[in-house]
């Protein structure tokens, strides 16, 4: 099953449920509102996708930020461990945590404002991102593993200067509106990280990052179990799982973004997230 | 200005503000929702506070958790000069900043409950907390300073292992209900914490920090401006100072908090936030 929060072309947006060529509108206007819903399930949304004729053609939505509104986002750094390994150090104990906000949020196909002052070292990270579908609260992993309402791409565009001013990354990491997610949330029946999926990351058509999803120091299920330990994990939630070898931050000399590079997030099954940079001189 | 959340003898709960010794029910759920109104400002909320016999006595209402639902939390670390001075380290160039959810507040003279988990280096930390009351973006000092909507007190209680698990400190940071704020907001008018305000923690009655606002390297009207630069800050959210020297992770050998022990913060002005602490056996 593949949701998304669509415009349509009314002008309106609308969380939408995929089949075949078209999308087939849900009442609830975007996919935070859907899984905010008590009566939220897969079943239940499955249940809708059946009267295909009632649906919009896919060449007639623009595909919006999936997830407007969730109540937390959490991010883990150094999860692959292939480039743990590669950078010399030991694999952790504990996933390294952080947050987001709402805000910091941004849809496919948007540009990424810059402003003039965070301009200097602007990073790409290619991540998977699994979005929570039902409450967790101290979960196990198997707790965690059926929770999990589905997956899409995120790109964890980091000011490196900022992120580096201090020992915590808050800063450099929640410029308003400069994390793209989407462009569709995947139910965990259509994609299973476990198996192994490569997601990569694309500058200007030149690939930058390679990863693969079986190479996640903590796994999505494992991830949403440690988190709900400390949290309560919430449907819409959003947890982003870390990005692979290959930024520009790694690069010798350092490669950073610069206005008008198109970033692309691919990953087997999730789609493909692209977004523009642009560098405003406020 | 004195403002809280008051739970009324009919079980409700309601932002007030208070008017000698009586608290009246503004139309709002808490200080939230009153901050949350398109037509918040003080000099609305005053114009209520007039007709005094309409009241209800202090001693009749409970203080709630007075902002429940902050879009933001956003806490500074390392932030008064002396602490950091005396631990023989420079002053920062930039503020120390991580986030904390909704989640992680409660109330005045709530129990907080320490799973078995995060019983073993849980510290205290006084803080003021400034509290925003009109949206900021990209502002300077002044813009800044005239859009704090008040001050209240905070104990940004920490779990030391697990913050210290990484580098990322989030997770000790924000086990939910963990940090008490309160017991109520009072508006700059009646609050200058470029002044000099002193703030302290007593934990069972022994006195463990004694800070001064004067200290403060990072003063709420420039912490605010400074966030605003990378992040939008809203009427509602709150901005946690960071805490002056005293914490039991400083001592040798290291104190940290136990089953029923009771911690006060207090500040001239801004009254007294008192909570006891409670190991569960979940």
């Amino acid at each position: 099953m593949e949701l998304a929060t669509i415009r349509t072309p009314d002008g309106a947006t609308s969380a939408a449920i995929r089949s075949d060529q078209r999308w087939m509108p849900l009442a609830a206007a975007n996919l935070s509102a859907l899984l905010g819903r008590p009566d939220w399930s897969q079943q239940a949304v499955a249940a809708l996708a059946r009267p295909v004729k009632a649906g919009i053609p896919a060449g007639e939505v623009k595909l919006e930020l999936p997830l407007p509104a969730p109540g937390k986002i959490i991010c883990c750094g150094l999860n692959y461990a292939d480039h743990i390994l590669e950078m010399g150090r030991g694999l952790p104990n504990y996933p390294t945590l952080f947050a987001k906000f709402a805000d910091t949020l941004t849809g496919p196909g948007e540009h990424i404002n810059i402003p003039s002052r965070a301009q200097g070292a602007v990073d790409w990270e290619a991540e998977l991102a699994v979005v929570v579908g039902a409450p967790l609260r101290q979960a196990d992993d198997d707790e965690a593993r059926e929770a999990i309402a589905g997956y899409t791409l995120a790109n964890d565009i980091s000011m490196r200067d900022w992120q580096n001013r201090t020992a915590q990354w808050l800063q450099g990491k929640a410029f308003d509106a400069t994390t793209p997610i989407g462009p569709v949330l995947v139910t965990p029946d259509e994609f299973d990280s476990d198996e192994g999926i490569e997601i990569n990351c694309q500058v200007n058509g030149a690939l930058r990052q390679r990863g693969n999803t079986k190479n996640l120091v903590f796994a999505p299920a494992k991830l949403l179990a440690y988190i709900s330990q400390f949290t309560t994990l919430r449907p819409g939630d959003i947890v982003l799982t870390g990005t692979p070898g290959g930024v520009g931050m790694g690069r010798r000399p350092p490669l950073y973004l610069a206005d008008g590079d198109t970033v692309v997030i691919e990953a087997t099954r999730l789609g493909r997230l692209e977004n523009t940079i642009r560098f405003n001189n406020n």
